[in-house]
């Protein structure tokens, strides 16, 4: 059965600090969120599991196989090396957005996201690597290149990924608890519960209703983030070549 | 008059390099995109224009006081330094959206951004510093902290801030050529033509009956995006001290 | 007993890379190297180890607890994100110049440093985590700030330690196998064998007749270089209060 | 005639930092020192001037070209994105050392490094992009991926590189007032006053009798650091072709 450990990074009084005592530069402050986002997907990813950038200030990972010292390291590292530090909630359950309201009460519970005295909070529950696995569902845009980024401008392609991510991500949250990223590019990366193919399906029908875009996906499972991510990979490209629109991973 | 110069950069054949000879850990293409956005954003930034990561394959940035040699370097020095290669189409207009449409034709008139052969366009005109204007419009979520961050699980407050951000960057779009950029936690950055109060009004209505999430804004108007940026911080300030849900910034 | 295992880092082919096709911005290749360097120390450091930049283009790790998994996902993890690819040669011995040997030795068997075809070694064997442990000594300069740093201009400040770090690696590696690293400011970590009181102690007059620079150092043991280096710090800090010239960690 | 302008970089009360209010982790500091390195190169050598990391905590560069301005922007971009701040004390001069021995009494003047209060000095002379010119000399080891890389472990190799360099930065620096900064691999680079192929071709004897390590050098002369330093690059392919020991840049 599945079940993902959700890891929610939140820094620390970051609204304020960005406008005290003058708003501080904004290239700066992009500089800063996106390097960070970079270290902790560095971290995070090099020990298999998989961050997103979410809000920047507010991220979100999925962090099976990370246990309490993992975090604990991780924040006194970003501690050491930045102007700002961050508080970290983990919790684990079958579905995804569960794992999250989890985690995120861990922090929430230790005080506002904007409470000056709330610092480096660290609580949570840290699953086992061996107990359980993961499901990851990438999905990217048909022919994006083609429709979109070669023909129109390039706020205009954006746009149309952009409403097919809104649509896509409130209904993989609403209707299976499913969190889905955009992560660059025509890409949407969801830790997704078990689902069948026919709510695949659906999905994409759905975002091809909603926001008249197309999309497939390749669903992978596994031990780690990283071992399901890519085996959802090798699925995409699966129905890149044989033109269908959802592929599920061999499993070895 | 308001005249930005708008430059569309665009990752050279990024789409197949991500996925040969086989698919590359997400986790590393997240921190190579990531990083090189910050390091675009350093140099624009430290030149006082704005960048954006958009899809970040594709990139927008307001590049106002930045030349062709200044874009040449940029480009090489990103050539120097990842294991991939970034074109460059730049065009000027008091239209944000026409100023990028004429961006990404000089990209596209050299090629497909899946072309294996199109590397390093380099195409466009570049304004003289002291010809024209930007105008920035700096939006954020009322009380984003209160409502949702401390409230409810980080995803459903992404949710929230992501469909305000759908919903307005399509408004802006349509109905004013603007150009929107999520740029982290509740904030949204336009870069505008000449609006009056009432038709920022209408697009924080409009936000708020299609999405159900209360936006503020405050305006900046200068010679680069930096100076029309931070004057838009600042008026931002000034609505949030004021209560107020437009402000424009005061001309020094 | 001490079982240091050592990692060498090469770039691949780098010096013709730098010149080819014409030679690149020396300010990017900086980048570039420290940047590296950064990665490499946060991948190392992450899992305990020590990384040092040597001469950038050739690196030296202490990278006992990580084993071949590790050091094959560093070499993947790069190569995504880089345009240049590192080989990576590993070997454990109690002396640290002995396990640098045949580091290196794994990585020259397999062709020159700028052999155009060789790419991306993987060689060596690996300590498990329980056995043995590492030695680390931390050297600095008594009262660098006050003799040189608020005295002299920049350069010969940097002469002075430069002078007393190039007298203090030669000694160390003649007189016992250990490797010392200039790690900025005026701080020396060196990766030693079983050293007695005694032997520091001449290290130290060593380099005082020789640059004439008074140095002190704190010595740590642990089981990865991380706890012995943090012990170290302590060891020195004792140093500092007590004005003694050798301090070793107390043994918990 | 030569008239270079140096800058002077601190970070400001860095070591008490380093261990306040426990040791920090040497691997996280590695990382802050050798990205803050990284960043300045890229500010600085996005204006065609040259930074060298020194000391990490204290740092040298080459500015001509960069006004006080820029000088500012970079101390608060810094500031907005690390944990410590920097210091900055620039002077111009014919002979680099005298350059360097103003700008850092622009910055002794204001305090210690570290005194507590002293936070993010600017002091100093700028001068005029137009007004005089910079010479870079280059110097490499003659086959030293041969004679060295290829046959030595990496710390023996190493130390031959250090011996020479240790050797050559003190002559530069008393027989000329030059100031010469390893930059990784085989390759140094100085800041040199005008001199003449005699007293390039000593500096290479002193090192080849001191240091028992062969040398050549390229020569380059040009309006900003860049210029100059491209110019003593091409000069020195002329001696790797021509198997020369010393070469000028041809004037354009």
């Amino acid at each position: 059965m599945t079940r993902p450990q959700l890891t929610h990074i939140q820094i620390d009084n970051y609204g304020p600090w960005t406008v005290e005592p003058e708003p501080r530069r904004e290239m700066d402050l992009q500089t800063l969120q996106s390097r960070l986002f970079a270290d902790i997907a560095q971290f995070v990813g090099s020990r298999d599991g998989y961050a997103f950038f979410t809000r920047f200030d507010n991220m979100v990972a999925v962090t099976n196989g990370l246990d309490q010292a993992d975090h604990e390291l991780m924040q006194e590292s970003i501690g050491n090396r930045y102007p700002i530090s961050i508080s970290l909630g983990t919790a684990v359950d079958p579905v995804p957005i569960e794992a999250l309201e989890g985690a995120t009460e861990r922090v929430q519970q230790a005080g506002s996201a904007q409470d000056r005295g709330r610092r480096e909070v660290l609580g949570g529950e840290y699953r086992p690597p061996e107990e359980g696995d993961v499901s990851i569902a990438h999905f990217d845009v048909n022919d994006a290149t083609g429709k979109y980024t070669d023909r129109l401008n390039e706020f205009d392609s954006f746009i149309r990924i952009e409403q097919a991510y809104a649509s896509l991500m409130r209904h993989m949250r609403e209707a299976h608890g499913a969190l889905s990223f955009f992560v660059g590019g025509d890409n949407v990366i969801s830790v997704v519960p078990d689902m069948a193919e026919q709510e695949y399906l659906d999905a994409i029908d759905h975002v091809s209703d909603d926001a008249d875009v197309e999309l497939k996906v390749g669903v992978g499972h596994g031990p780690t983030p990283h071992d399901a991510g890519i085996d959802a990979k090798h699925a995409l490209e699966d129905c890149r070549y044989d033109g269908t629109r959802v592929e599920f991973a061999r499993e070895d």
